[in-house]
């Protein structure tokens, strides 16, 4: 590879949260790729609306499953890395050519990011430059008006697919908590929730920073997005 | 308060990680406002250089210690309480008046930010918005090169100010950890991590996106900077 690929954190949702470096890098790539869910535009790359360069060539990876399955499944394991190896050739072949490539990733691309895994498959090959995003997380809270995490608290982010007793626990071992993948795991969620005694304080945000964005108690949400919601529990509101 | 206040995530430190927003409200502000440590020019303030209009009116809110004391000291909290009572009274007096103001903050606002204190309260008396930031452990990762959580990994971000048995207890329930508050903290943050068998996956980052960033194993780190520095554990690497 002689290109260097740029993978860049598209931040929230709100276009105007991208960074500057982001928009710099945008504007001069001459290839972007991300991934998008099938029937979808892709949320990375409506971000990317304006911001890029007349003619760019666009790479769209198309994930081979529309909802999400147990991550443990030995098939979706091995269908998502023959996914990932291909998306990576697409990419190293462009790269060989020499021009730079972006690849556009929500939120931050370290953090739970898909892109993941082209950075684990490409930074072997040649460069790869990544730009720190602002997390889907901090559009989230900035939007519900509720400073998460204060002095000594402990946040935990914790995956909503963990089973109701271990989201208890863990919700049970800290001051403040982001709850990811809610979707259908909503209904386990607000259990654990209560279990937790929690469940007065824990909020549903759902596409944070978009123009339809949403906040309510968590006991009020009855059915939630699929992607793009959140439950936040803020942290220990201390006299200051 | 006929103005408002637009409390500004500032990002890990690189000015080129400002967001699009952030710097938009920058250029436009009249009166900034900004903490900064005895002696020093203010981290946020550093960023801001090149951002803010000519003439703009500096208010720059000097915290009343140095070094951090123990959060639980009730001379520091009512010290602190008052400090923080002067500073939103000093914002409250020019929004009064009429023009906007913005009220720099490194990172995101709403985790583990200063900021929230004026928050609390100014957010009554008028109307305030806020600006998510790149938050400096999203520099700190991306600059280490090591994606921080995966698939269900569960990421606790945990204050190097807790005691040796309680942070090793606190690193034992997630599978990722990010920790704060390093500093003199630096020794018994090495003990714990050696505690729940860690030590071996731990990295120091120093001043992350900073011209004069540093990453190195946390065993071979000897002393911390106060400020600016943290301990990653990256999440479980599975194969995909």
């Amino acid at each position: 590879m002689t290109g260097t690929l740029h993978i860049i954190g598209m931040g929230p949702g709100d276009p105007e949260l991208l960074t500057l470096k982001a928009a710099r890098l945008l504007r001069a790539a001459p290839v972007v790729a991300y991934f998008a869910k099938r029937g979808q535009r892709g949320h990375a790359r409506r971000i990317a609306d304006g911001h890029l360069a007349a003619g760019v060539e666009e790479l769209r990876f198309e994930y081979p499953y529309t909802i999400e399955i147990a991550a443990e499944d030995p098939r979706y394991i091995a269908e998502l890395a023959a996914f990932y190896d291909l998306c990576a050739a697409a990419l190293a072949a462009r790269l060989a050519a020499g021009p730079d490539a972006a690849l556009l990733c929500e939120g931050d691309p370290f953090f739970y990011g898909s892109a993941m895994y082209l950075f684990d498959r490409l930074a072997p090959l040649g460069p790869v430059a990544v730009v720190p995003g602002v997390p889907g997380m901090a559009g989230c809270w900035t939007q519900a008006g509720r400073p998460i995490a204060h002095g000594d608290d402990v946040l935990s982010v914790i995956p909503g697919t963990l089973e109701e007793a271990a989201l208890a626990e863990r919700l049970g071992a800290c001051d403040a908590a982001v709850i990811m993948k809610v979707g259908r795991n909503l209904p386990k969620i607000q259990a654990a929730m209560r279990r937790a005694g929690l469940a007065g304080r824990a909020l549903y945000v759902e596409r944070g920073t978009m123009t339809d964005e949403r906040v309510i108690p968590l006991e009020q949400a009855t059915q939630a997005a699929p992607y793009f919601s959140m439950v936040l529990v803020p942290g220990r509101q201390r006299p200051r």
